[in-house]
């Protein structure tokens, strides 16, 4: 079922130039090996997706619903070999690889309901007024249509939820865009059992060809051919600060500038407010580096920081989270740059000055394993050295001991832009951390209490976004059902005869969705 | 009433460097001279913006409202002095600007009652499901929030409406960000009017002095420095295409990048369709060439391009919209430069190889007039020279003759991002429409059918944007409701205890507004 082709429309190519993929557990190489793709094929794509883009943009709820629902068919329809191939391929435990699947599913499934329900449309009319003075009104009626072409990046970390059928194609392809996944070359048979299921649905739902290709590689040129490509029309990326930075900086220079949905980095701060540090110290000490470890820490949300008050509390707190993390097992990270990037990373933290290290986790016992690190610095320090926010992907983290409830306000007003950020409280903190909100607020895309980051629920209200450098774009999440607008924009119809008014803004509302008239909106269809 | 002062927060500030502005019809300097803003003003407007965003952002929606219709009471109290100022600066006729005004205070007024109604906080409640399997469900409540203070560049076109208290101003301030605005050299004396009256407006509602500011200038070193403030958050600029360019490359290199909501050039085609030509050419060339002129053209919607299959009906339109022009008055331009610019423009394609000149207006009788203008060419060759599509800023208008319905939808195709799209049509075109309508869907904001582009309701269904370079950021619009989504980005609260939870969100929904609960939205409040 692999054989490292490409996926042009309906097409299967081979490449004669090749990569291969490795078992981070083992770092031998896999078979088979895969297609590199190249402009010609880039061009082909996108070629095909513009095409396929006025055609697949029509469709109506109920039809592209059924195709989301189609791949997620397709994808279960695969069996065992997928979740084989991606264990392999990611070094990440069978569990949390099946879980992924059902959350890959899920969300097509979730996007499937939204795009029948039709609230996304935002269908808007301002019926006309003919005998308004001085000027008569005219009817004006709004909707959401596609963007047209989208090119999706795959993370590394999500070899399912977040690459070739993950939320990003799912959102766009939920939206009525065509997408032109760049596969990621750390799990490229992975990559290909989804994308084979992706091509199978859009012939069995009789959809034009363009309204997918997949496109693996290895090179930067492949990603940057596809961003400049002037038939994309917007990019969702997860992936590293500087991937991020370069597509976005390729987008802006083109002749027609699009939007880079790029989520790149996040330390996610976890604020440890007196009185529950007080109260549950050594509960929370156990949480967090459970939270710290999980998945080799390997998780955009994952804990890289911790602020506090100084004092025995926290001396309590550090001491027992570096007892957890010293008897935390190593685990195999993602591919071997991962690898390498976190030992970098924790190595600058171990040789920086202002910086003690904690504890370390058990050593490694075979390739490529993250040994989980823990460092403790002062408020000053963090703030002198802006390299000590610095995101260190894996399980790393950082506990910062602020000299008062003000100092710890002012490092949260200093952070960059974050995914996330956790308030431990109870009710004693409450009046503190009214005064933390607002800032916390100004910096992250969501704030949680009592829990912890890691962990993002695909849901009506996730948002999964932040300020940059968090996101390219913090208004906006890639998790969830909100991300389809990321590739919708507005379109006022004025006066429009019966005859050429789209269905969704009908006088009959034929599609059935809720609409807003004079700016008063109906309820949503149950 | 003018002293010609910047506005920092609630101080009034004289610099020593100096600018005038003139009135256009007579090229005449105006008095008094106003001064120029610099870095420290710059520095010391967002200072004040950044410390207000906080205090601001948490208005509840009756007080922020209540602001928005005092600042519409207080540019009506200024009464005729301000009528009076702004048509000696803009050299439009005064029923122009009495217009605008009611335009502009009606803008306010509108925002005060969607601020109320709460949609645009996009209320949307997951709530927890303790016993889901095999993981529990958090409570995940979403609103949107202000983005933080927002740089306004005002138009010279609407020295009312879309200047210091215009579309941008007013939607970002009905967001809950503070505003910085850059007045526009060309009309200070207008600027200084309504910034005092806003002014005056957040005194009298108690909101901190930060919430507005008023930098006049004429250096594009004052509005570089705004925009690399990384104090504020996000732009508003109605303007050339050079000028909004300008900022997003400025905005793109900041340390934190951030959104520039540019509308810069649109020619906004009118595609006369066959049984419309033949049945009422005549008519339609009178309402061309009335849209063109109105204003001297001076308009982002303007009709500067005709497309037409060529023959005896169209040969007769042009005729006739030519016999139409050559009787049209001279009119004063807003400014000597934009005249000039007018001029070189005109005289560009009055020299270019490919194209013919049908007409001129009446010749001019005052100083800086713009002088009508209508060309033709055919489909090919002005598929040949992408020049031929540029904006004229002003009355010039280029007639199209393509040879058939596949051409001309080719030359659509090849257009850049447009404003608007007018299509005149009648039953018999319908057919042909259906097969244009996705394709000017896909290149513009606005579509109308048997009416004129110029003139853009203020309304809930209103699109005034569309794909690069007729905006910087075609998921938007500038004018109507809708705007205000520009300055706000969605934050999600997980398992927020009940004293943290924001009012928006609370379970008793304290401030009665619409909500979405898992996935279904509740009907606005009336």
């Amino acid at each position: 079922m692999i054989d490292g082709a490409m996926l042009v429309g309906n097409e299967v190519r081979q490449s004669a130039s090749r990569f291969q993929s490795s078992d981070p557990s083992t770092g031998t190489a896999l078979t088979p090996d895969f297609s590199s793709a190249g402009e010609a094929e880039v061009a082909e794509a996108c070629a095909l997706a513009a095409a396929a883009a006025p055609v697949y943009a029509a469709t109506d709820p109920e039809s592209r619903a059924a195709f989301l629902e189609a791949i997620a068919n397709e994808i279960e329809a695969i069996g065992d070999d997928l979740i084989a191939r991606a264990v392999q391929e990611s070094g990440l435990p069978r569990g949390r690889i099946e879980g992924e699947r059902g959350r890959t599913t899920g969300q097509l499934r979730l996007f499937a309901k939204v795009v029948r329900q039709g609230d996304w449309l935002d269908v808007t009319i301002d019926p006309a007024m003919p005998d308004r003075a001085p000027l008569p009104r005219p009817d004006l009626r709004r909707m959401n249509i596609a963007v047209g072409p989208v090119a999706v990046f795959g993370a590394s970390n999500f070899p399912l939820a977040f690459s070739v059928a993950g939320g990003d194609t799912a959102s766009a392809l939920a939206a009525g865009c065509p997408v032109v996944v760049k596969g990621h070359p750390a799990h490229p048979g992975t990559g290909e059992l989804v994308a084979r299921a992706i091509q199978r649905a859009v012939a069995a739902c009789n959809l034009p060809a363009g309204t997918f290709s997949y496109l693996p590689g290895e090179t930067n040129a492949l990603g940057a051919a596809l961003v400049s490509d002037p038939r994309i029309k917007a990019v969702g990326f997860t992936g590293s600060r500087g991937g991020g930075l370069a597509l976005m900086k390729i987008a802006a220079a083109r002749k027609e500038p699009i939007p880079v949905y790029a989520e790149m980095s996040s330390i996610n701060p976890v604020i440890l407010m007196p009185a529950a540090l007080a109260a549950r110290g050594q509960a929370l000490a156990e949480g967090y580096v459970q939270s710290l470890t999980m998945g080799a820490g390997q998780f955009c949300t994952n804990p890289g920081l911790v602020l506090a008050i100084g004092g025995p509390d926290l001396d309590a707190f550090a001491a027992a989270a570096g007892t957890a993390l010293s008897s935390s097992a190593p685990a195999t990270m993602l591919s071997p740059s991962i690898h390498q990037s976190f030992e970098q990373g924790v190595a600058a933290l171990a040789g920086h000055d202002a910086v003690t290290t904690i504890a370390r986790g058990l050593p490694q016992t075979g390739a490529n394993q993250a040994v989980g690190a823990l460092f403790q610095t002062d408020a000053e320090q963090f703030l002198a050295d802006a390299a000590l926010g610095h995101e260190v992907f894996g399980s790393s983290s950082v506990i910062v001991r602020c000299s008062d409830m003000d100092q710890l306000i002012d490092v949260i007003a200093h952070l960059e832009g974050q995914l996330t950020a956790t308030l431990q409280l109870d009710d004693g903190d409450i009046a503190d951390a009214q005064r933390l909100l607002p800032v916390l607020a100004d910096r992250v895309g969501r704030i949680l209490a009592n829990g912890w980051p890691t962990g993002v629920e695909v849901a009506h209200a996730m948002v999964h976004g932040g300020p940059f450098p968090a996101t390219s774009d913090g208004r906006t999440t890639s998790v969830g059902t909100l991300a389809m607008q990321r590739f919708l924009r507005p379109v006022a119809f004025q006066n429009l005869p019966v005859g050429l008014l789209p269905s969704a803004l009908s006088d009959d509302n034929s599609w059935g969705v809720a609409r807003r008239i004079d700016g008063v909106r109906e309820a949503s269809p149950q």
